[in-house]
């Protein structure tokens, strides 16, 4: 009689479950990817991965740091990279100090000028399946980029398929 | 007479102290700055401060880290930089990035290249006291630079007083 009961609260459960969330027709999962739509929080205070730089329109000095999950993975070598990773880009203008030139007597020194974006990756395999297993992120002053922004991240990153879509190698 | 037995034990430790160990002349204490020696446990884990590029024979990439002292006195906007402080700057080549430009489908990337020296600043208002309290240190595939060489940063950073002596500013 016990378990009889608990079958049909079970099954009772499962109901309201399927009746409050129904699942998107299968035409509509495989025609709309998920994107990252939140900032993760703490991903100032991520280890670093390794540092670049854009020319052309970008003009961007980028730290890229990682999570603990990211960082392991890196430091351990081991690719793809399993749920849970998150990887993010830190972008700044690259502009040319003045005050640092001054001491040096002459025009060499590059540094972050004000934050123009932050960028992220976030693998989950069963979330962003039509992505790679990644989810993309794109903020500016703490806003999301529109989604129209966000379908151009996979097509170029899905050209690096050996380093798993990621392009940034750990700076020893 | 317990006061005058304890009174006794303390002038003879101190007579130990002055014996095992002599305070140096002030003439040579004044003529020789203390410089770092060991490279800090860890510091490829710490938080980053901001990132750099110097040109001409640097041709350098930078991320610059801070231990939990110097991060605090960064976000808090403290200075001078408490004692305990501890500054890093790892370098890098600054090289063009083939396998992304690939991608990108022009010359536009530049990533962290091989790996060329950490340096480090060391916040100790006695130890460091003839350079501003900062000890400073260079290390080439973890050797640390001769003192010749080292004695030619703080003259340098000397010019930025008014930073205390730290060129790198927080990016946000």
């Amino acid at each position: 009689m016990k378990r009889i009961t608990f079958l049909l609260i079970t099954i009772s459960m499962l109901s309201v479950v399927t009746f409050t969330a129904p699942a998107p027709p299968r035409a509509v999962q495989e025609a709309s990817p998920a994107f990252v739509t939140e900032i993760p929080p703490g991903y100032r205070s991520w280890q670093l991965i390794s540092v670049a730089h854009e020319e052309g329109n970008l003009n961007s000095f980028a730290a890229i740091l990682g999570n603990d999950v990211a960082i392991k993975a890196y430091t351990e070598g081991k690719l793809p990279f399993p749920d849970g990773a998150i990887i993010a880009a830190l972008h700044w203008r690259f502009v040319s100090s003045e005050e640092n030139n001054k001491v040096f007597g002459r025009p060499q020194s590059f540094v972050a000028g004000p934050p123009t974006n932050v960028q992220f990756m976030v693998k989950d395999s069963t979330k962003y399946a039509l992505t790679g297993g990644w989810g993309f992120a794109h903020f500016n002053d703490g806003k999301p980029a529109d989604e129209a922004f966000l379908k151009t991240c996979f097509p170029c990153h899905a050209k690096i398929k050996d380093r798993d879509l990621v392009f940034t190698r750990y700076a020893p």
